[in-house]
């Protein structure tokens, strides 16, 4: 199968980065084909603005929905965005590998997402289980450098990690119709005597990871008039 | 006072544009002092990498948060970083206002965060009510494109903005000391005929916007071990 892992952090040493090989090399030990986008090697734009359009609806002022949509319509995004999209075109699976600074992505992936999950190529007219990227699958790679883990618990400072990681997993993957596996979560805190466990735990998921069930996101026929209905409130 | 405007948007025509200039005409009439961060006319470096820092205490391999302490202690940040710095010194109210994307800050907002709220300036070694910028408050004034306001209902397809918003409103704002108002949100979906209302009610607010109640987010002596003790749970 085709994987992309996209990929964001400022240091090839870095833990992020290690995860990064050792997922690329497993992957293509068991026959599959790995793409990836090292976001900082490629210096990616993490700036969404009117570059983004080699030709403009309007050029006199910026909607960038509206301009996504009609790029998305004539494939006049800027190259580097068409390059991702065509990546995300080829993959089946989509593995992100990134640290968690301050609850969510590194500003260059989230620049990514502004920029290449465009309305008109991931999503609209239809989103969520309608989305276009259907088909595909994806797993967040995060690292994150709470000093205690109670913190992410239920009651805990931060609240529930899955909770914090909602806005991307549901609301930029599901909402373009990627179905999302659990995530993998590695605190940078765990000593080194316990990090190969972890290694391990990645190696073990990595080997089913098309077999795994995914996240059980409600699908839009749950909901009538964007609320959810009741007898799905019990979930 | 001293309020600071953090403002996000491509295009100065864009209702974000709008609501930027009221708020500074409407604060500057009211006697405070204003201060505007445009990131966009700034060309802001949303990418957190090893420039940011003009010495380094380890040239060879970037840990982005040693260098953060590192650079807080000797103000070695690069300027761009310092200015922003001085800004949120200088500032009694900070109001962010931006477009949601993605449920979420536009990347070159994100970046801003990853760059100015370093480790050793906005927190550590204390964070949320022991945050380094405890004394001041903050205001997210956004808007949403959500076609129906339903989405973000306790039932919504997107959940609570309130939720949604919690990343930026607790785990950046009040990680780092800053007492959070609730945000000003403005539907792009608004018709035009109840705009002016809009415009209305983000007066009223700015009017008092010291005097506003802030959200009663939980200071640390109420968790232990990284959890909210028992007593507070029904909050």
């Amino acid at each position: 199968m085709n994987i992309l892992i996209v990929y964001a952090h400022p240091e090839p040493t870095s833990l992020n980065g290690s995860l990064k090989e050792f997922a690329c090399s497993l992957l293509e030990s068991q026959g599959h084909n790995v793409g990836i986008s090292d976001l900082y090697e490629m210096s990616f734009k993490a700036i969404a603005d009117g570059n983004d359009f080699r030709e403009r609806k309007n050029p006199h002022q910026l909607n960038y929905l509206t301009e996504q949509m009609n790029a998305s319509k004539n494939k006049s995004f800027s190259q580097d965005i068409l390059l991702e999209q065509e990546k995300l075109e080829w993959a089946d699976f989509v593995i992100f590998q990134f640290p968690i600074w301050w609850t969510e992505a590194p500003a260059i992936l989230k620049g990514w997402f502004d920029r290449v999950f465009a309305f008109g190529f991931a999503y609209g007219p239809g989103a969520y289980d309608k989305g276009n990227l259907r088909g595909k699958k994806a797993m967040l790679s995060v690292t994150h450098g709470a000093p205690n883990l109670n913190n992410y618990g239920e009651f805990g400072l931060k609240g529930k990690l899955e909770e914090r990681l909602f806005n991307i997993q549901h609301e930029k993957l599901y909402f373009s119709g990627i179905e999302v596996l659990e995530p993998f979560i590695f605190p940078s805190s765990a000593p080194l005597e316990i990090r190969n466990d972890y290694f391990e735990n990645y190696k073990k998921r990595l080997l089913h990871i098309f077999e795994e069930p995914t996240i059980p996101f409600h699908p839009l026929s749950h909901y009538q008039n964007g609320q959810l209905v009741n007898e799905f409130r019990k979930d």
